[in-house]
């Protein structure tokens, strides 16, 4: 017996662990945008799915940013049908401004991702990102500067969403697309878009590093994340910690300056970060300036005035504790 | 009054703000390779260093790798004795073999840096490591896929090694160089070397990802230092409150793997490796697969066999404990 090319078999193997955990019956949904990482994907599922006791179903997103986005989206679910998946539908969304194009694409694309797993009860939505994809997200995220988290990349599995190809590079997943059809999504090679440009540049820095980066990349994610959930958690237990009854009856929570002074120098940075989005500052306008300028009401305390947050937030310390500031400017 | 050049400037107040935790009267050490960063830190220590009641002297090593080397160290003594520097001495040095070509030429340099601070009592030694050479440090650490403490990059203060430069973008730095002499390295344009490599290529970068690349960069370096200094404190509380009575009476830890399983997997793999290196395994040649086969006794156990090592130590799981398996093969 003949078995299939070693880069369909790979591709099968990482989606069959995907779905071993998931009941027995349930639907997933693969996110396939066309491309050929999710059409890889989709293969891989329609073929292993029903031989797991799952069954699986398509969703392609309609960005509505491109002429003739609404017919290629028709197609790519038109395929996803003949393939035997099922439900195999497009949704069009309408993407917004905020953050940026490719943010705004995204933060449409995870909504209509959310919606079509709740509508058909999916246990699970798979996503085609390759460790190609990982890099540039752990590249992209170190360029940004905050920290262990947006240098983890994306995890394997979070929420509903789940990335068996995580570990697997493009260019093998591109082998294992075979003879099924692709639609290049023209925003993947676009110099408008960061990610493009450092997708293009990442082959001259893997050679540049003597090889061996992208995978070096994954694993630092891996060790990143799980450092990073570690952190996360014992942020958690020092903020409740440094939590102090608020004399002013206030709604906003209080910190006690003294038990953050006395916290270590990563867990308070986080511990700050959390509250500031607590009390109210959108997360995109909260940079490591503002965290600092708080941490200084704490480890700089000379009788300093408030520090003013993005939207108007201001923390002040008062009698040793750290509030929000409602008082009129 | 006419100030210095912006860049002699920003140069200055970095080197200021290095010498002011270190006691009046100290010596100073600017490790000088004559290039243009360590030239403009040298240059500015020496003005520097007298107003603020230190005495600067400069080392130059000589790696003794190419023709013309011993020239060139003694011209970069020769000129920091002209700028006041004392002692100002050139180092000649015989590069090993180990480790590839540029770690044996930089543990050849530490160790005379080391040497010349003990010998002429030395408070600090101060390093020309910019902006930029962090960046690098960082993307190769990350391609070397070994967690928090590589991605964290150079320490801006490390035991006696100081390098006040850190924040400062190499090109600010090359402009404060002013009138004073350079010396070319050779092995810093040198393609053999993944270092230079990666610095050809992080202009690109930085303009792929958007600008900020850097500074960014730099901001996660120091975010994930801070990162891996607790979380290797943590681990060192851990790895003793895993150690158990050898009831055996040997001379290795002998370590819980009930209280290693029920410790987060971030700090559990930062001890089992620890323990490695404690048990004799050299850092260069312990690899995460090695880590990750010693954590499948701890959580994945079946049963299974010794982990072999390298240089040929063994790790066994015996009625519940991790120890060094010692036994003939």
């Amino acid at each position: 017996m003949v078995g299939p090319p070693p880069a369909v078999a790979a591709v099968r193997v990482a989606v069959r662990a995907a779905l071993r955990d998931l009941p027995t019956g349930s639907l997933v949904l693969v996110a396939c945008s066309g491309g050929p990482d999710s059409v890889a994907l989709a293969a891989a599922t329609a073929f292993e799915a029903p031989r797991a006791g799952r069954s699986a179903g398509l969703v392609t997103v309609d960005h509505a940013l491109q002429p003739g986005s609404a017919e290629r989206a028709a197609e790519v679910a038109t395929w996803g049908t003949k393939l035997g998946l099922e439900p195999s539908v497009a949704v069009r969304v309408s993407v917004g401004t905020g953050g940026g194009p490719e943010a705004a694409a995204r933060h449409a694309r995870y909504a209509a991702l959310d919606a079509a797993a709740a509508a058909h009860g999916a246990a699970a939505v798979l996503l085609g990102h390759t460790a190609d994809d990982q890099a540039e997200t752990v590249l992209l995220g170190l360029a940004r500067g905050s920290g262990a988290r947006s240098a983890a990349g994306m995890a394997p599995v979070r929420g509903v969403y789940r990335r068996p190809l995580l570990g697997l590079p493009r260019a093998l997943v591109h082998e294992a697309v075979e003879e099924h059809p692709v639609w290049h999504d023209p925003h993947n090679v676009d110099p408008a878009y960061a990610r493009s440009r450092v997708r293009a540049l990442l082959p001259a820095l893997e050679e540049a590093a003597g090889g061996g980066l992208l995978a070096g990349l994954a694993r630092s994610a891996t060790l990143l994340r799980a450092d990073a959930d570690l952190l996360d958690d014992l942020a958690a237990d020092l903020l409740d910690r440094a939590t102090v009854p608020d004399p002013a009856g206030g709604v906003h929570r209080v910190l006690d300056a003294r038990i953050l002074a006395a916290a270590h120098p990563a867990l308070r940075g986080r511990v700050l970060h959390r509250w500031a989005l607590e009390l109210g500052v959108p997360a995109g306008s909260l940079a490591s300036a503002h965290v600092d300028a708080v941490d200084a009401l704490v480890t700089r305390w000379r009788g300093q005035g408030p520090v003013h947050l993005p939207t108007g937030i201001r923390i002040a310390r008062v009698r040793g504790a750290l509030r929000r500031d409602d008082r009129l400017p």
